[in-house]
């Protein structure tokens, strides 16, 4: 029996704000001073190490539950299932529905229930709830489904990871060109095929590290808003996964008992293009060896980082022959893998 | 093998907000119009309805994440179990961390990685996650556990429901006097005693449901206030709840195999004392029977409702003495319930 992955499905927002969109906001440093270099070099400086071009946000009528039930909608017609059989719908997420020109967090119902209402599923024996758990939650929900279907008490779940950070970001912070919006979605079942999910490893790194990435004040000291935004401390960040993501994966592979040579891709979070590089390579530097070429399909330079959306997108995107130069053929066996606020880092490697 | 609750433990908040407290409010209805009764009289028919005498805030300098770790910390002491060989902390809420004075929800970090990082734990490997699913979150974060041990994924796992309603309520809304602050934890595990979880049921009504509670502005039409609070619609929650719990706690009971003069104690989130004995009455209707003396005991007089914390708090009082004239015993089967935002409805049948 495998746990397999039958349906995809993706939503990318329309708008796109490219990175000259940037070049009139002013950008200050965490301690509200200002940037010696012109926004121009700022900007290209940014896209030098983060790879990002362009990113997407929602158009101001819709929400973070709207964009989840888009993706959930083709995951479901992908998989060509009766949606009245799904036993879970696990929404990750980390800040619920944010309304435009609303700055409170809207989690209650779950966005679970509104996406349950929203695809009009009446069966009231799927359950819906949302996953708290950083960038990494679409990995960790699709390890929860394993779970429910290993124990037997669930067959088939839809596992969402849905996000818009354009309505989280602080206009006077640099990171701010970071973030983006978007939605995965995958349909989870018992196969009697083999292959799916071979292994899976998850972590949360607390101790320490539990506020690398944190709620907090615009970096615009002189201002009144007092609202607070998405912030991080990005070389804590960068030195925290690159220490702690290659050894993550190296240990799901070695529990997956398949060969590093059989790794067909490496599909993971695409957080910070250099940051991600870097992990790779160090990944097989664990295992003596060069990087290959091709293996970390990347979709960071036209999406930017939509947090829990990334990885699910990304895979959707490559089975539906959108990411230029990227297959996914059946037996192929892939890694997912992820790393953010928490500090939670989590990997599963998966037979197609 | 049995699935057992091994250490309980809650966090009261020192805060008691009376009934009288509420006297010099002004109360509107949900339309904005003003309430023709004195507050004297509004109180006291909310008292005879709920059961609500006074209920508990938490102090202003305490959040969300902090009172969820003071109860896990009893639970862990309870249990008496080395902390570094917990392999979950999953924390059910629903509005994060409010803070004193603010209004936004922080979720970033997640709680679970609050309280693990306040916990001191340093095990990487204890995966730290948060679970949105209304009121019922803490029993289906139980039944979470359980997929996770029956899975052979964790052994231990920390359950924690926590919430601060006070920080969400609208001052102008009758409801508001029916919310409180408290957390209750659990440890689950493994176990080679037989018992513990005997059978689980779990459902979400989204169609029409969803949205009977949901987040909504203040009743005070004249004022300028653009945050939004906690609002129900009490009539349509009380005839769902009366139509679809008794059948619920019904199923799970008739899949544990128990009978039903075996149920020593049903242990019901605390929501509104007349509506939760209208719903056990009619779970001993659906079996011929009358209602048990004693069967449902009752906080909410004291504590009012706290949301997910309810059940855990309730548990942990009861088996700590606290609750007058209640006990459970080794071998009794008890059933916890719960009915919330989503809507959500879950039970467990439980042997102690």
């Amino acid at each position: 029996m495998g746990i397999k992955i039958t349906g995809t499905g993706s939503y990318i927002p329309s708008y796109i704000e490219k990175n000259e969109n940037f070049y009139n906001h002013q950008f200050l440093n965490a301690d509200g001073s200002t940037i010696k270099n012109s926004n121009e070099v700022i900007v290209e400086k940014f896209k030098a190490i983060t790879g990002i071009r362009e990113r997407r946000y929602v158009t101001q009528d819709l929400s973070n539950s709207d964009i989840a039930s888009f993706a959930a909608e083709k995951a479901i017609e992908d998989a060509k299932i009766d949606r009245e059989t799904i036993d879970y719908i696990i929404v990750a997420h980390n800040y619920g529905d944010v309304l435009h020109n609303s700055e409170q967090s809207d989690t209650v119902p779950s966005i679970a229930s509104r996406v349950k209402h929203l695809l009009k599923i009446k069966n009231p024996k799927c359950v819906g709830y949302d996953l708290l758990f950083g960038c990494p939650g679409w990995i960790e929900g699709v390890i929860q489904a394993k779970a429910f279907i290993a124990s037997g008490i669930a067959k088939r779940c839809l596992v969402i990871g849905s996000e818009t950070l354009s309505r989280v970001i602080d206009k006077h912070d640099r990171d701010s060109m970071i973030y983006s919006d978007g939605a995965g979605a995958a349909i989870i079942e018992q196969s009697d095929i083999e292959g799916g999910i071979l292994a899976h490893e998850s972590a949360t790194f607390a101790f320490d590290e539990a506020h690398y990435i944190f709620f907090g004040e615009t970096n615009d000291k002189q201002s009144k808003d007092k609202r607070r935004y998405i912030k991080m401390y990005g070389r804590k960040i960068y030195e925290f996964a690159l220490s702690n993501v290659p050894k993550a994966l190296k240990s799901c592979l070695d529990k997956s008992g398949v060969a590093i040579k059989d790794v067909k891709k490496i599909l993971i979070h695409q957080a910070n293009e250099k940051m991600d590089e870097a992990i790779v390579n160090r990944f097989y530097k664990l295992h003596n060896m060069k990087m290959p070429d091709g293996i970390m399909p990347m979709t960071i330079n036209m999406l930017g980082n939509s947090s829990v959306a990334t990885v699910p997108t990304l895979f959707d995107m490559i089975l539906k022959g959108q990411v230029e130069n990227q297959e996914i053929h059946k037996g192929d066996v892939i890694i997912f893998a992820s790393v953010g606020a928490g500090m939670n880092i989590n990997a599963i490697v998966y037979q197609y």
